[in-house]
Order: C-alpha cells, then sequence, then structure tokens
C-alpha cells in the first residue's frame, strides 16, 4: 500500500437532501481520525469553493456540532451547480483547482452529489492523473432523484420517498374526509427518472396512497389520463393521483412546460405548477372539486422524517470512501450492492467514476404495471428497506436542533 | 346531580386536524366507560348522519383501534360543512335531528369542531331546550386556525403551528445553499388569523425562520412589501417571507383574489396560488430568483409532526365533554385556562356556547411588530409550550399506522 500524506477537501454539489450531511460527517470525521490526512478542509459552496480559495478548517468545529451533521437537511458546507468545461476546451478552472491544490498540499479530493456532480469528480480525477499529481479522488453518492448509475439506490432516495409516502398517506386520510367528491393531484420532484413519484405508492401499500401514479418513464397521454381518472372518480366519488414533475408526451414535452408557456391577465408568465395545471384540467373537463398540491422543496429537506437506514448508509458512504482512499483507491464512487432475498443487506463497494457520469438510471418499464399508471410489488419491494427507521433527532424546545457550524475559512486563519 | 341515561352521539365537522381523532378518542373511550350512557354512536360526517340517519355503532370497534385514533390524522368519523337554518326560519332540519335523537333516545350529543361546529351545537342545545327535550349538549373544540373564542387555545393549533415551524426551518436551510440569491415565498392557511403563519416565527427563533411574516391581522400593502423584501435581499442576498393565505389589502379585497381573479392564456381561471403570485411579483419588480410554496393540506394532516401537548390536550378536551356531561353539564364548549407564568400549565373549563359560536378570535395587534412584518415575543412566549413533545407515533413498515375502524351502521344491525 501506497501511503499518501497530505490535506483532503471534501465539497458538496447539486440540490440538497436530508441525508447529504450524514455524508459529509462520515468523511469529515473519519478523515479526521486519519494520521495521513494532515488537514480536512471544506470546500464553500462545493467547486467555487475549491476555485475561490473559499476553504473551511473542519478541525476547528466542535466535535458536538459535527455529530449534529447527520440531523441537519441541505448541505452544511454550501452547495453550487457549477459545471466545469471539457478539460480538452478550457482548462483554466482545472489549472487552478490544481493550483489551489498544491497551495495546501490536498492529496485528498472527496466530492458529494448526484450525476453533475460525479461527472465533475471524474474530469478532475482524469486531469491530475495527467498532470501527474498524486491525488485521491472519490465520489460520494446523493441524490432524492436516485438515478446514479452503478448503485443499487443513491443516499437521499429514501429519505425522500419516505416523506413522500407519509405525505401522501396523510393527505389521503384528508382528501376523504368529506362526502362530497374531490380530486387531489399531488406533484413530486423527478424531471427524468420517477424513482420519487413512484414511491407514493407505498402508501397505498397501507390503503391510503394515490389511486394513479404517473412517471417520466412512460409517455403522458393527457386524454388517458382524463379518462382514468374520470373512471375512478364516478366509481367512488374521490381521485387522488401523483405526479413526476417531469412527465412528458410522446414528442418529449414536460407536461408543465407545454401549459405554462402561457401567461396569465397581467401578461405574467405562469409559474410551475404542473399539480395545478392538471387540477384545472381535471376540473374543466370532469367538473370535480379538485385540489394541486406540489410537495416542493420539503420533500428534499424533511429530515425530521429520515429514514434511519438512509441516514446510516449515507454516512457509511462517506466513512468508506475516506477509508478506501487512505488505503489506495482512487477515481472511484462509493455505490452499494444490496441483498433482499433474505431480509435487506447493505454492502459499499466502488465503482469506476467512469461508468457512474452522465448516465441516469431509470425506473425499469417492468416495474411500472401494463397501463403505465401504477407500481408493480416488485418497485415496492425494492423501496421499502430502504425508508425503514426512525432516527433519533435531536430537538430543542421541540424544534430540530442542527449543526451550528463555525466555517472558520484557512484564509482568515 | 341528575342522572340522565341514554345513548350519545360524537359528530365531527368542519377542517381536519392531526389531532381532532384524538379529541373523538377522549369521547368515545370515556363515553363506552360511563354507565349511564347505554350507547355511543358515530355520526357519520357530521350533523349530515344524523340527519340521514347514518350512525356508526362505537361499541363495535376494538379498543386497539380505538387507541389508534390520537395517531390518525383528519376524521375518523368524516366531517361536513353543513349550515344548519336559522330554527325560526326553517326548523325542518331541527325536527329531524330530534326525530333521530328520540329514535336513539339519544341524550348526549357532542360536537368536535371550529367555529361554524359551535354554531350548530348551540343552535341544537337551544332548539332541545325550547322543545323541552333532555339532552346534554357539549362542544368539543378543534380547529388549526385558533381562533375561537373562549379558550386560551384550540386543540390542532399546536400541532398545525409545530409541522409549519419545522417545515420553515427545514426549507430554510435548503433555500440557504447556494451562494446565489433568491426569495423563498412560504403560503400558510388563515384567511382571517393569523396564528398559524405567525408560528413560523418560532424558526426564526432558532435562526431558520422567516425575515418577514404577514398576518390577516394587519392591511397589505404591495409596495411596502415589495420594499421590505428588496432591503433583506439587497442586504444578504437572501429573503423569505411567510404569508397567511388570507392578507388583504386595506379595502378588504384578499390579496390572492384581487389578482387570481385573472385567467390564463387559456381562459382558465387560475388556481390559487397566493405564494406563487407574490414571488411573481417580486420577480417582477425585484429581479431575484423566486420559489412560492404553499404548505396546502400537509399543515392540517402532517400528524407524524403532532405535539403530544396537543395530543394530550385534544383528548383531555373529549374526556372532560363526557364527564361534564355526564355531570349534568350541558349547552357548553370545554376550553382550556392556561398558565405560562412559571412552567406551563392547562385546566379545562366550561365556557357557555353562546359566547363562543361565531366569534373569530384574532392575534392581538400588540403581539405583532409595529411595521406588521414580524412578531413580538409574546406572541412566541403564548406559542412554545404548545408545539412541546414528541408522541410515540406508532409505524408499519416505517409508515404510519392509522386506526381502522369497522363503521358498523346501525341501520345494518
Amino acid at each position: 500500500m501506497n501511503q499518501l500524506t497530505g490535506a483532503c477537501i471534501i465539497g458538496q454539489s447539486g440540490g440538497p437532501t436530508s441525508v447529504i450531511n450524514a455524508s459529509a460527517q462520515g468523511v469529515i470525521q473519519t478523515a479526521l481520525r486519519e494520521g495521513c490526512i494532515t488537514r480536512v478542509l471544506g470546500a464553500a459552496h462545493g467547486i467555487k469553493g475549491v476555485l475561490d480559495d473559499k476553504l473551511y478548517d473542519m478541525g476547528q468545529e466542535d466535535m458536538a456540532e459535527l455529530d449534529l451533521l447527520q440531523y441537519t437537511p441541505s448541505s452544511a458546507l454550501g452547495s453550487c451547480r457549477y459545471k466545469l468545461a471539457d478539460p480538452d476546451l478550457d482548462d483554466t478552472d482545472y489549472k487552478r483547482i490544481l493550483e489551489v491544490f498544491k497551495k495546501y498540499n490536498v492529496r485528498y479530493f472527496f466530492y458529494n452529489g448526484g450525476n453533475d456532480s460525479m461527472d465533475t469528480c471524474n474530469k478532475i480525477s482524469k486531469y491530475m492523473q495527467k498532470m501527474g499529481y498524486e491525488c485521491r479522488v472519490m465520489g460520494v453518492p446523493k441524490t432524492i432523484d436516485n438515478d446514479l448509475n452503478g448503485t443499487d439506490h443513491c443516499p437521499g432516495f429514501g429519505s425522500a420517498a419516505k416523506y413522500i409516502a407519509t405525505s401522501c398517506a396523510e393527505v389521503w386520510q384528508d382528501a376523504h374526509v368529506y362526502d362530497t367528491g374531490t380530486v387531489t393531484v399531488i406533484e413530486i420532484m423527478g424531471r427524468h427518472a420517477g424513482w420519487l413519484a413512484g414511491s407514493s405508492a407505498l402508501a397505498s401499500r397501507i390503503g391510503c396512497g394515490p389511486d394513479l401514479v404517473y412517471l417520466p418513464e412512460v409517455d403522458f397521454d393527457m386524454d388517458e389520463f382524463i379518462a382514468s381518472v374520470r373512471e375512478i372518480y364516478e366509481r367512488t366519488g374521490k381521485c387522488m393521483v401523483a405526479v413526476s414533475e417531469g412527465i412528458h408526451y410522446a414528442d418529449g414535452r414536460f407536461v408543465s412546460e407545454a401549459e405554462t408557456s402561457a401567461t396569465d391577465g397581467f401578461g405574467h408568465a405562469q409559474l410551475g405548477g404542473l399539480a395545478a395545471m392538471l387540477a384545472n384540467e381535471i376540473k374543466e373537463r370532469i367538473g370535480a372539486k379538485v385540489r394541486g398540491i406540489e410537495l416542493s422543496l420539503l420533500q428534499r429537506c424533511g429530515s425530521h422524517l429520515s429514514s434511519k437506514t438512509d441516514l446510516e448508509e449515507a454516512f457509511l458512504a462517506g466513512k468508506t470512501a475516506v477509508e478506501a482512499a487512505v488505503a489506495g483507491q482512487t477515481d472511484k464512487m462509493v455505490a452499494f450492492e444490496c441483498d433482499r432475498s433474505n431480509g435487506y443487506s447493505c454492502v459499499p463497494v466502488l465503482q469506476p467514476l467512469d461508468i457512474v457520469a452522465n448516465i441516469e438510471k431509470k425506473v425499469p418499464r417492468a416495474w411500472i404495471n401494463d397501463a403505465g399508471n401504477g407500481l408493480t410489488d416488485a418497485f415496492i419491494d425494492f423501496v421499502l428497506p430502504l425508508v425503514q427507521g426512525e432516527p433519533d433527532t435531536p430537538r430543542e424546545n421541540a424544534l430540530p436542533r442542527f449543526a451550528r457550524l463555525k466555517k472558520v475559512l484557512t484564509t482568515d486563519m
């Protein structure tokens, strides 16, 4: 084994999740204990913090506050949506990253994010190799969307799935309280993959879920949609529908975009609102009382409903990344191999960054029913283990007690 | 004491809450134990169930399922929004109610609801007195809006307040993750009273709450609103705003109605969306990136975030109603007298239905800051005790385990 001594940088990127900070905690606390890692630096707002030399010295933080990271939603170090150029076309950013790496003798780089972040991670890894600068680069996965390739599932998904299923079950109770007819449309995140919207079907398992679920994996047809809603509404007086924000027509147009290009009476563009748009369509065509609900940011930051399984796996992903890098691994992402055949087990493995970056994993068509408006048992069996367990969330005055970091910049020390 | 023997009816009415079923449980389980109450009947969809003779025999239910009622959001017996006529103008409904009461020898009537329901309760009570039919009538309060007169606060409010404060704190974390500017607008229920929107300020106490809070108690001025948002946004790069759905201009027009009378490009009426509308206004006038979030039904059915204090008080309200009625009381609503001077204590008392019905209790102007865009410490001190405590919510497969009632109709027995 090749012992490599130097500082490490941990950065977070892309949309937040409820448990991304558990992964950061796994990286930071493990790195602080590794003798060969001389300094643990947190990048402010992901790769932008490296480019701007805005790095926090994580060794200055209280361990008790770092312990609270796992219960703190969103990205504690700050996030970004910064896309690195192709280094063959423009290597300005890469040169700067190398310069900052050299300044702090950074020999370990951990990047905590989703699809785009694994692409960033991969590009940096390849550039450092090309330049002959020895730096071990590891991707730590996160995304509520669960669309990362090369892993059974992704940290962040289980907690969002649990939030969605629980909220759908509760809304179902509310939506069935009157003896008058109503149709409820719930809009769930997911532009290209339907893992999250599909998770609403967990609530159907306990008799309180959507009657119909629409994912981006199946082309959307408005007439068929209206016919399905009408049939259930006329038979039962109620209908609850869950839709991915990314549902699209056969020609590829997003259903939301197709309609929200309209402007209102003031000439303003209409904001978002796929749920409201579909609810309105149902009202116009079926005459039902409707309600559109958008779970919005709540579903990705609702850490009070985290899955303990997800939380522990998110921490494990960060810890594994550091241990593997110290042991000599580089150019990999931590992934999970799971076995559901006899209970549930999850083992961290390493995947080459190449096979992860820029590929979106969709819900298999076989896990969606033939009509394209519901999920099969195979989907449920896949998701159910990931939402298990209640974390012992610390509270102050009954409100969540989030980590309070000092965030001491190295340039201020 | 006058011992009165006969059946009782419990009905639920108005919008659901997270804990209204805890009150129903308090009524049902206490009534089932009282010797003078010969039969416990649950009205399907409130007073409509009485009018239609659709009554469930609650003695047929499993006690273990009744125990789960407190963890089950929304109204388990079904609700209604049925307004009884003035009996001097039209006594048809009252005659029918008396007929059904006589059919089952109903001598106790418990009505679990908010403002309108206490009016229903009051009218029935006065009618039965006028007709010389001995029946003890008790109101059991519920409303997330906390606008019932004659009580310190109302069951249902504390849990909704906790949901709102927790969700705002989580969204705050998410909304501050990027180093780019954003304005977030969160729309909260409350047409005429701002107790719920005000509760978002609890999150500000832990540093993760809205910068600005607007309640219906203060006339809204769009230009002042934009100026306040602009000042905070330009100074900090972020701004988070909480608004009551019921904010209105000085002339009384709701801000939402004033704008949503507009139609979109298809000639459809725009649906709801005060948050989206204000976010759009901010985008147009300030040029900020914006996000509008509507907490919608989630805030009133989010029982996974119930306050244990609220849950216990809701049960106590139901139990007290039965015990007081058996002891000879009638024509009253259970209310709370609280003392916050040395810790928090809450004692149930009885208030005449007359003084409760049809009066809306608003947030005192002195509890709102001078600028009309934030809450004072007095408001926080009032709300904070009501959100305390985590109930031990039963789960199955990590999802909530709601009560499953048999709902055996008397007419089917």
